[in-house]
Formats: C-alpha cells, structure tokens, sequence
C-alpha cells in the first residue's frame, strides 16, 4: 500500500494569519523539505531525530521566502504513518504559497483534498470511521457534534462495530470448519447457541440504530423552516433566535458565508435555517399556498416552525398551513401575544396535532417553552453526553440497517430450518456491512468517495 | 521587561482547514499546556526538552476535547522569547476555540492582536522594523512586498539603519567627551573631519529616502482611479486587467472581502483600484465634471487611467478631464482601437503631458504597453530584486526625512561656526529619529500603536 511518491499542501486556513503550514509527507519528505529549508548551523532536516522542531528559513535559488519552524515526524509515527516536515510560516497567504510552490518545484506534488487522511487510512493508522471522524471534528457545529466525532476519532464506533463483527466472523468461522470437516467438528445441538449469539449481536446492532437519527440530526443539525402569513413575524423570529449569541457558528469569519442557511445553535442543537433569502422572501410564496417551493421546503424539512399572528382571526391561508405540516414534526407560534388576542391556543389545538406555544418575539414570551419543546421532540433526553456509543453519519447508519436486515434473513433461515450453509451467505453478507464503516470490506470507489470530500490539506 | 501573565490565541485562520493552532506563551505556558494536555504514556511537557514535538489530547474535566500534537519551546529560543507550547488540533473552528477556551480556563489570559511579537520584541528577539515586518509578510500583495518583508525581517533595513546611528553617536560622544574634558580632548581640526562623517551618513539617508516612495508604492500598491465617460470602457478595461489570472490576491478567499477596492498584480506591481463600485457608477459624476468625489478620486491617487473612446469625437467632458489629471500620474488609453478611429493619438497629445496609448480592450491591442508604461513611470528599472536595502513603510520613511532634516542643522550649524554643543543636539535628534526605527528609542505610545494594527494570534 506504501506510496511512492510525496505529496505537500497547505494544512491551515488560507487567510493572514500568525501561522501558515505547508505539510509535506511522503518517502522524499524529508529530501524535499532539506532542498529549500536552510537551518542556520547547516543541520539537515533528514539527520534529525522524529518529533523535533528547527528553526531556519525556506530558501530556492539564493532567495530566501519565508522564516519557519519546521518539525520532522518518522513513519510510521505521524499523521499520514509517512515521513512528514511540517513547515510552519508566518501565516502570509502569499508567502505560505510561494513556500508550497517552492516545495513542489523541489520533488513534491500537490495533495488532492484528504490525502493525507487517506494514506493515513491506508497505512492502518486509522480506520474508515475515524478518518471520516476527523473531517467532523473540523466542520463540527455544536458541542454535540464536536463530542461524538472526537469520540469516534479516539475509536469509540470502530470498536464495537469490531466487535460485533469478530463474533459474527467467529459463528461463520464455526459454521464453515463444521460444514468443511463434518467427521471432526457436528454442528448438532448448536443451532440455539447459534440463534442466541446472533439475536444478541442484531440487539446491539438495533441499540445503535435507535439513537442513529438524532445523533445524524445532533451532528447535522436539523433542517428547519420558518413559515406563516406576512407579517406574522417570521423574521422577527429568526432575529430572536439568532441573536443572544446563539449563532455560535455564524458569528465566525469564513465557516458559513458561502452556505445558503442560517445556523443558529439552540441548547447544544443546530437548527439550520434554510435558504433564509428564500424564507424571507416567502410572503408570496405563501399567499399562494400550494405553489410548488413551499411545499418541498415543508416536506424536506426537519422541523417547521410556523408563525402566527393571533391578534387577527384565523383565515383560510392559516388552515392550508395547518393542513400542510399534518404528520411532520412542527410546532406552532401563536404569536404576539403582547398584543390584544382573538385567536386562542385551543381553536387551534382544535386544527392540528403540533404543539402550540403562546409568543412573542417582542417580549420573548414562549421562548424557554419553543427550546424545550425542540430538545423534547427531537432527543427525549436520551442524547445526554454519556459514554454509549453513538451514530452519527448517515453512511453508517445505512450500513447498520443493512447488517439489520442480513442477520434477519440468517434468523429466518434459522426459524425455517433451513441448511447451515445459507446461514452463512446471509452471515457473511452483515460482516460485509459492518466492515464498510470501519473500512475492512471498503472498496476503492467507496474510499476515493469518502476522501473526496474532505478539505485541502487534511 | 519580563511578563508575569501567559498569553493564548489561535494563531491560524478562523476556517475549517486541515490544521489549527493555539500559542500559548509566558512563564506558566507548560504548566497551562499540561493541565490540558494528556499524553497516552503520562509524559508532562514541562519536563520535555525544547523543540520537541508531543502526541496527546486536549482533555479538560474528563472530556476530550481534540486530538493533538503539542509542540514545547522554551526561552529565550521562541518566537516570543518565553516558554512557548503550540497545540496542532484538526483544524475545526469550534475545536479549535474549544480547546483555546479550555487553557484559558487554566491560567492563560486572552492574547490582544500582536502581543506574542510585541512580547518578542520587548524581550530583544527582534527589534521594531523585524517586528514590523513580520506583520509585512503576513500581509504581502505581491512578489516585491513580500521579497522585501522577509529582506526586513532578517534585519538587513535594522542593520543599515544601525550603523548610520551608530557612527552618528560615536560622533556625539567625541564632542561630549571633548567638552566635558577639554583638557584631555582637544577638538582642534576635528571640523572637517565631522563634517565627512555627517555628509557622509546624510548621503546614505537621502539614498534610502531616495527610493522610498517607490518601495512604499510597491508593498502597499498603487492608489489607482480608472476615469472617463460613459460608455469608454471602463468596465471592459477593469474586467480585462483583473482576467487573466492576474488577480492574485483577490482569488484567495479571505483576503480581501471586506476591502472596498479590487486588487490586480501586473508585472509585481499591485494596483489598488479604489471602490470599484463607486468607479462603476461613476458616470454620472463624469458627467458633471467638478464635482467633488471624482476631484478627490483623482488628487489622492498614485495612478489614473483615462480611458477616452476613439471612435466618437473629443468633446467638452474629455477635456475636462485632461485638465483634471494635468500634473498628476495619469496614462491616457486611446480605447476602441479595433473600430474606425476619430481621434488620433497627436490630437489627444497636444492637450496632455500624460502617455498616450492607442487601446482596445476588446482585442487587447496596447495592453503590454500599459504595462511596461507603469511598470516604466513608478519603478525606472531600479526596483529589480537586488540586494539594497529599501525602505518600504511610510513610518521609516517619515524617521528618516526627520533625522535627514537634523543633519541639515547640524551641517549648517558647523557652516555658521556655531558652538560644537549645538552640533551635539541636532546630531542626538538625528539619533533619535534613527532610534525609532529599530526601537531603540521608540516610546510606549509609539510601540503600543505598532502592535495594535497586528492580526489575532501572531
């Protein structure tokens, strides 16, 4: 799997900063780095010892770039399990890239996006799960998210999706030794050992994928869509949610501004605001309810927040909207309630089964209420920072669901007395499942997928 | 000088990126880094050695924060000249703030935005124009900036100026000595002598102050204003300059977002085109030529583009604006050559001293002429990459023309045959100035202000 060649990108964010690095890993790397870097006292980067940091300047054709610190990780002993120089500049946009153009132009290649955390992953010092884990911990929106993916980094999912699979290998193993040698190994009597082991590996496989959505929601944030007449005061909500500094996210430079929603972090949960423009824009949207647009943003979403004014009698717009979020996950703002009110929270429990909050965006009334109303509809409380093991990417919970779905062919196989050796298809066929989350049973497409979509430099 | 607080910041850019980095700086830097920092065999940074590198976790009240390296530096051999310890986290921006949330809880104190150089420099690692240049390199728009930035930072503008105030002083303590003890010291035939001396290190000046306008130009790039009527080509010549790849530092997320002014690098040179939007809807300022905003556009840039229209003839507006830019730096673009001309470049000569070029934005007929004609007009060939000191900071060029100027006294004070005393105080006004440079004699006002205009974390 070892790489012939060595790869070097800007590991840091490319604006002025106090520090810029250009990481470079590979068998040449420490060749490569000693053609441009020049230590004071002539100390070449490749007779230094691993883990150690000097000081000198990158210099290529007599002309000196940068000032840096540069610090030498041995394979297998570093990020990538290569020979890496990471060369830390003074945090110049330009500078950092003369300093990677100088790199390249001595023996290295541009990385592509994740191929560090790809040779990282294909020199066994990480798996699937916590290469993927690494680029959640960097896009990570709340604490929740942030948690579980360091979590995961350190193991945690890879770990016991290991060890359901090590049984499940070991049943088939069984089963395989028994069917190939007869004479030595009977298989008699084992069929409720075997039901038992199995049951008990698909209940832990069952465990993860009941808390599996609200973790994806927790690390995603949940797509949530602010509708309701004009003037009902949509965007006087959004303003009180996302002022009080709970727009944790947006509130730093570079992470969200070229994303069309709004994020806004509520008790530890995203609530992505989508399209906000669009929403803002919504009047006429709504005014003529039905249109295409609202209706897939209502239908696509996670949660609706839907706004009404209750110091006006209810119309026929307001029931199209009530008919329109029956059976999703909304919840009702009655809204101005400083205001005289003609519309009570019972004519409208008379009209839905979301729950209805008392508001108003003017004097916060109902705030506390609408947050626990989100923590409540969405996490039960279940999703408190203890130590289970949590789901939180939608591949993986695919993979869950399909090792869920083979272990219940082999109990059914079991269940219709069906010969051992189709138990094994169908064994086989969860081991495969579970072994694309930790990457034992991944295929090249499936990993050049994953890495691809990791960001320059990691 | 020595602080008793330690410092901390993230050092690297707020965006998701492969590496984020928090300094932590002062006496109790190790100490801070290891109530945080866990490494899996218990090692404690504080007894590591200096420039050694340490795998670990951020963990703070049980919960693991990130995944990181540490990087322990110790002083006086750190950027700062204090105990220094680099925690390298994936680089999140929410992890990245977590773990910097984390030491600050432990003992370390927000950094303000340049206190780890002012640190550097209050403890002698560099001197004021190192220190400013640090900030120089950062920032660089073009190739000439940051050439000159890192030929700054390695001191060779701090050594020059060194030894023209050395042998300035050395002169003044003659004198002194000369006068506190006139029976051992005579200064009999010393004048001319002195006078040598002086005019000798007048001349260096005025050969920094020489070029100093230039390399000004050249790191901050050129103020330029892009005048002319409706519909000559404005746009087209703006869109045409900044094709091309030419916009260097405008490609670079970040960088120049919230700058009101478009950047383009043409052979080095950057030019600062002013408020483009302004420029774009300046048309009807054109037409009512006098107005204030476009007589304040012309007289405070370094370079204005005319562009006239030539298939249409010359009227009233174009020679308004030919007066306009009388006396000033302005290139006249002779614009839409690819169609039937009616306006000759004689015509437009006899009513200007500015450069006159027969253009077409359309199939770029001209366009290496306006380059080499800038490139010509700001830079007369002497600016090439050699190894002269330049000054390129309106501050050092300011010092200069003050200790320029207290020369001239005290040359004219030895022409009147003034007292040597009056020679010693102008000459200790040079020092003075010269001392402000370097920080040698630099107030806490003036340091303060220098350090202030530094980013987060460097």
């Amino acid at each position: 799997m070892a790489n012939e060649d060595t790869i070097a990108a800007i590991s840091t964010a490319m604006a002025p900063s106090g520090i810029g690095i250009i990481r470079i890993s590979g068998p040449s790397a420490l060749e490569i780095a000693d053609r441009v870097f020049i230590n004071p006292k002539g100390k070449k980067l490749a007779e230094q010892k691993a883990y150690t940091v000097h000081y000198g300047h990158v210099v290529e054709e007599g002309e000196c770039l940068d000032e840096v610190l540069a610090v030498v990780m041995r394979a297998p002993h570093s990020y990538t399990g290569e020979d890496t120089v990471e060369l830390d500049c003074h945090g110049g946009v330009l500078a950092t890239k003369k300093v990677l153009e100088a790199v390249l132009r001595n023996g290295a290649r541009t990385a592509e996006p994740g191929e560090f955390s790809k040779r990282a992953f294909l020199n066994g010092r990480m798996d699937l799960s916590q290469a993927e884990a690494v680029m959640k911990v960097i896009s990570a929106k709340n604490e929740y998210a942030l948690k579980s993916s360091v979590r995961q980094l350190s193991g945690s999912v890879s770990e016991k999706i290991r060890t359901i699979r090590k049984n499940l290998l070991h049943e088939t193993a069984r089963i395989e030794a028994a069917l190939d040698d007869p004479e030595h190994m009977s298989l008699e009597g084992y069929e409720s050992q075997f039901r038992s082991v199995i049951s008990d590996q698909r209940d832990q496989i069952d465990r993860l994928l009941k808390h599996a959505d609200s973790g994806i929601l927790m690390q995603e944030g949940l797509k949530t869509v602010i509708i309701g007449k004009p003037n009902a005061g949509k965007s006087s909500l959004l303003n009180l949610l996302s002022g009080e500094d709970k727009a944790i996210v947006t509130d730093i430079a570079g992470t969200t501004r070229d994303i069309l929603e709004e994020q806004i972090n509520i008790r530890g949960v995203t609530l992505r605001i989508l399209d906000t423009a669009g929403i803002r824009n919504s009047d006429d949207i709504i005014e003529q309810i039905g249109v295409k647009k609202a209706v897939e943003q209502v239908q696509d979403a996670d949660l609706i927040l839907c706004v009404f004014d209750s110091s006006v009698p209810l119309d026929e717009n307001d029931r199209k909207i009530l008919n329109l979020i029956r059976g999703k996950k909304a919840i009702i703002l009655l809204n101005k309630s400083d205001l005289d009110s003609v519309v009570s929270e019972n004519e409208i429990r008379e009209l839905t089964e979301s729950p209805v909050i008392t508001f108003s965006t003017r004097n916060k009334a109902g705030l506390d209420l609408l947050e626990s109303t989100i923590e409540k509809m969405f996490f039960h409380g279940q999703l408190q920072f203890n130590d289970e093991v949590c789901i939180t990417s939608i591949r993986h919970k695919q993979a869950l669901e399909e090792a869920d779905r083979q272990l219940g062919y082999v109990l059914k196989s079991v269940d219709d007395g069906m010969p051992e050796d189709f138990w094994s298809i169908d064994l086989m066929g969860a081991c495969d499942a579970l072994g694309k989350i930790t990457g034992e049973s991944a295929g090249e497409d499936l990993v050049n997928e994953i890495f691809s979509s990791f960001c320059m430099g990691k």
